[in-house]
């Protein structure tokens, strides 16, 4: 996506490790109108695949999520990352590791909310090693739910999470994809 | 806002411990129709105050502020409890103690997303002791912009953090005002 791919290169830091910082428009200030267009441009491709449910993980995936879940006008599922004290009953859960945090973290969705009957589209703001997508597809493996696919805002393709999770069938669909990034080369986009 | 008082009337469960669990349609699930319906009821009571940032903090007062924002035309800004590596610059910074969560978090927020030039709205899920809120108000004063307001999902009137705000000289709205709930009473809202 032309419009996404000039944002990132206009505003995206690129910092050591494989880091790229678009705090500034995507995950701490969310840039709302721009990421309206976003979670339309997801609507556009998988309009015609029944979604009626969003499932997403905490924290930065949940603006984009709602904001694609009013495109499809159903709800939107964010899975935690701790039991608090406001939570009850049964739980599908997974093991995650966290790229940015470094740390990893046991991921919940309550039983409740995802269901053999449910067709789901995951949306994440991003996808490096595919770790949080993975968890969030054993989760709608456990709940019997049909995976529609996974829209992804930036996918950082040569980190291979992406490639690998495509091996095994699911629909992968990322706005952007950096095939590689320096800070001395800027970012080169797949394809381009 | 009668929609809301009815819904949680209907889904919302009394726990023990003055815990009211609405994670079936605003805070694990997220019923998004339904939720954009609260953001432009939001949007009706501020939309002639200049607002051109929202600020929440993570992660269930996401969702709401995003959909808000969209209405506003503006972007989101949410407050992080912990920092990241994908996260640089300076920062402003509050203690939080959590009743949900029963912890004290540093939240912040990056400079460069606040300044005086701002004219911002308070966006939260929940308020019940005020913690989280008057942590986000500390930030906006740091920041030097000007608080128009806080627009509230749900208020537990009955734990004063809301009124003490209010003496304070800040603007909230609530979208419902829990004056007093219990498993065996059920809920009795503000004034009705």
């Amino acid at each position: 996506m032309k419009l996404l791919e000039e944002r990132i290169r206009k505003d995206g830091v690129i910092g050591a490790g494989n880091v790229l910082k678009v705090d500034c428009f995507l995950n701490h200030l969310i840039d709302v109108p721009f990421a309206d267009e976003l979670a339309r441009e997801f609507y556009r491709l998988f309009r015609d695949c029944g979604v009626n449910k969003i499932l997403t993980i905490e924290a930065s995936g949940i603006g984009i999520a709602c904001l694609t879940a009013r495109f499809f006008d159903c709800p939107a599922v964010f899975a935690k990352k701790s039991k608090t004290s406001n939570m009850s009953g049964e739980f599908y859960s997974v093991l995650v590791d966290s790229f940015t945090h470094g740390n990893t973290s046991t991921v919940i969705v309550n039983k409740a909310y995802l269901s053999p009957s449910d067709k789901v589209l995951i949306i994440d703001d991003f996808l490096a090693l595919g770790n949080a997508l993975n968890g969030l597809i054993d989760i709608v493996e456990q709940s019997g739910a049909q995976l529609v696919g996974a829209g992804i805002v930036i996918e950082k393709a040569f980190q291979g999470g992406g490639d690998a999770i495509r091996a095994k069938g699911v629909r992968v669909e990322s706005l952007a994809m950096i095939e590689s990034m320096s800070p001395e080369e800027g970012i080169r986009y797949r394809g381009k």
